[in-house]
């Protein structure tokens, strides 16, 4: 094979990526509205064909099932959240002061959206865990954060954001229970009490919206 | 009506009630141990009827469907649980000391038997709940707790111990599992350091079964 072939065929691989990239997006962001209406259990899989605009084809090229479907509309929503709320931390160090403006951020957004709040809370398919796991590990590396067993930890804190996000879908709640769950968790961490007032009068970055940057 | 009419008529209603208590006691030990073999799904009204050894109208007299016969299960199974660890704690003092050791009795009781922690996990309907609550007030009247949302620190707290049930059902968990679970919820409830150590090192007491007392 010719390098100017090699590099045709690059290219157009790429391009095909690209496009499947944006067409799975595009169904997944049609999913979170269809899902967010219906319900997780009534949508056929014709109400995500008509939302996407796509042909029923196309969606099997993509997903096998409307459970699947649900599964990955989870994870890309909390992935994309993470990855904003990452962005948003820029600037900020320090793991107990980056883990607790971040959570102030997540819940920050769960109640601005009670709907996807109780979706997320439903489904509990979490993408991009990735990116607060590692200030988690770095401040128990540092001491910052005192529990010895990462297991018992991360199934408290993540237990714990799970019945908030469903308590936030489901009724009304004040104002500051974000930032009261967000003194919880750190203080299962073991922060301390001074440091944990830190993190809780921190001005709270801005959340980019995905949508502004196409 | 003559008074010992009176007393028959309460006589008779008082036998019926205890009748009516002991035959939903008995549909509900069985029930206990469908579920377990068969899942929460597939169980029929046959099924229980068959375990329980009583007439499927008897069955109707006390649930209405297997997913209400679910439910209660669940809170029957929990409730008899906590009381029974509300027993264990007799003589125990402070509300720290009793909520401590009370949570690493109830974690034992899901470490040795997988598959009620799955069940319970699942169908988290929890009863009996007023028990380890007066505990939770006293210690933050006392200022032993620090948290100053309930709402907030209910969720916290059982949400930590439902993902908790989730994973001892679903994979093995290290002995002290349930001993680091108790110590991250006290450190959420703010409580200090030499106090859960207290706590986590305490002698546990024994958990009395129910079936040893007719």
């Amino acid at each position: 094979m010719s390098t100017n072939h090699q590099d045709e065929t690059n290219h157009r691989t790429r391009v095909g990526r690209e496009r499947s990239a944006r067409t799975e997006a595009r169904i997944l962001e049609a999913a979170m509205g269809v899902f967010a209406k219906m319900g997780p259990d009534a949508p056929k899989i014709d109400d995500f064909v008509a939302a996407a605009g796509i042909a029923r084809g196309t969606f099997y090229n993509h997903f096998d099932s409307v459970d699947a479907l649900l599964v990955a509309t989870s994870e890309w929503t909390t992935r994309e959240l993470l990855s904003g709320i990452e962005d948003a931390l820029a600037g900020i160090e320090g793991p107990a002061l980056r883990f607790g403006v971040g959570l102030r951020l997540f819940f920050a957004r769960a109640q601005a959206d009670r709907v996807w709040s109780l979706f997320v809370g439903r489904v509990w398919s979490v993408g991009g865990m990735e990116l607060p796991l590692r200030d988690l590990e770095e401040g128990s590396r540092l001491g910052v954060f005192r529990a010895p067993s990462h297991v018992a930890t991360r199934d408290m804190l993540m237990g714990g954001v799970r019945e908030a996000l469903l308590r936030i879908g489901n009724e009304d709640v004040p104002e500051d229970y974000g930032t009261e769950l967000t003194r919880l968790c750190l203080q299962a961490l073991g922060v301390d009490a001074r440091r944990i007032a830190a993190v809780l009068r921190h001005e709270l970055p801005i959340l980019g919206s995905k949508e502004e940057t196409p």
